[in-house]
């Protein structure tokens, strides 16, 4: 019953996470009956983002230059690592305050039945890092899920073999969550009372 | 902590209805990690919906022809015309099924106190297309709201002057609620128990 353009706009608003054929109705609506100036500015901010937006060379987080703002800023102490699986975790710890060392995001977790292995989280640049910068100690803040804690244990064991220290954030990080929704006190706090994971 | 083309990728995601921060961050850290295709597909549908959807000559629906679907079919009684506010209430009496009619979508409902008066929702534009498809009866399905009904009195108003039938869709409807919510049994339902607006 929708016109074609309608029909493809609705269908394309899918590829958003948590938009059904009912709420993707409602936006498309929305923003043809209302808002074209919003709908324009968000085409082009997809565009752009999309064909724009790479890796930082250094952490791998999401960015279009060649590194992030916290891997470019000289005040940031490079000998301290701190490794997440999403670019959402380091605007978490950001956002709670207290550090200042760097980041490495993994973008994933190992994932043995997905089939991700270490080289699709980035785990030879994240050693490489290591050394490059000499890294004293990097402190492993994957989500506390079964997968985030194999991936931290992998990880801390390759470092251990390069006697590099490796510890994990502990306290008040609840089990089975995802660390971007944790409160900023408690992902300081369960920072601060990090461990080392392999002694 | 974001780079530039990210954040403004999260503040125009703002424009979609109900879509706050925390949804914006979420929706394009997920298009830039893993439907950047989805994100590209997005961008074009926007820009093409935004540029290319007008409305439809007769019955003011939106839509990229110079008339819809639904007024360019020969096999629609163009005697019979069903006036809703929206869109979205065209494609609920078309999935409802039954009416073989035509619409007249206002696109909004009187208000006053926004400073929308009968110009504003095509008032005219509905009489003129009354008298040309000599129109028998108009079917009022504006929401049962205040503003929905008291938008159904003035049109009835105006077509009783003219001497034409206006009825009102009446049993089923929930009084309160928006019409594109009801299910389609109770469209159709209150559909044939229409009764005359102005006797
Ligand atoms: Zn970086
Ligand atoms: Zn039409």
């Amino acid at each position: 019953m929708f016109s074609p353009l309608i029909k493809e706009l609705m269908e394309s608003l899918r590829c958003l996470p948590g938009v059904g054929p009912r709420s993707s109705q409602r936006m498309a609506l929305h923003l043809l009956e209302r808002d074209r100036e919003g709908a324009l500015r968000l085409a082009k901010a997809l565009g752009e983002a999309a064909e724009g937006v790479g890796r930082c060379r250094d952490c791998r987080t999401l960015c279009e230059d060649d590194r992030c703002d916290i891997c470019a800023h000289a005040g940031r102490d490079q000998t301290m690592l701190c490794v997440v699986e999403n670019p959402s975790d380091v605007m978490a710890f950001e956002q709670a305050g207290g550090y200042r060392g760097r980041y490495f995001v993994l973008m994933g977790h190992l994932s043995p039945i997905d089939g991700i292995g270490p080289d699709d989280i980035g785990i030879t640049e994240l050693l490489q890092l290591v050394t490059k910068n000499q890294v004293s100690e990097v402190i492993l803040a994957t989500n506390p899920t079964v997968e985030g804690e194999a991936t931290a244990h992998y990880i801390a064991e390759e470092l251990k073999r390069r006697d590099v220290e490796a510890t994990r954030i502990a306290h008040g990080v609840p089990l089975g969550g995802e660390l971007e929704y944790v409160d900023g006190g408690t992902l300081a706090h369960a920072l601060a009372g990090r461990r080392k994971l392999v002694t």
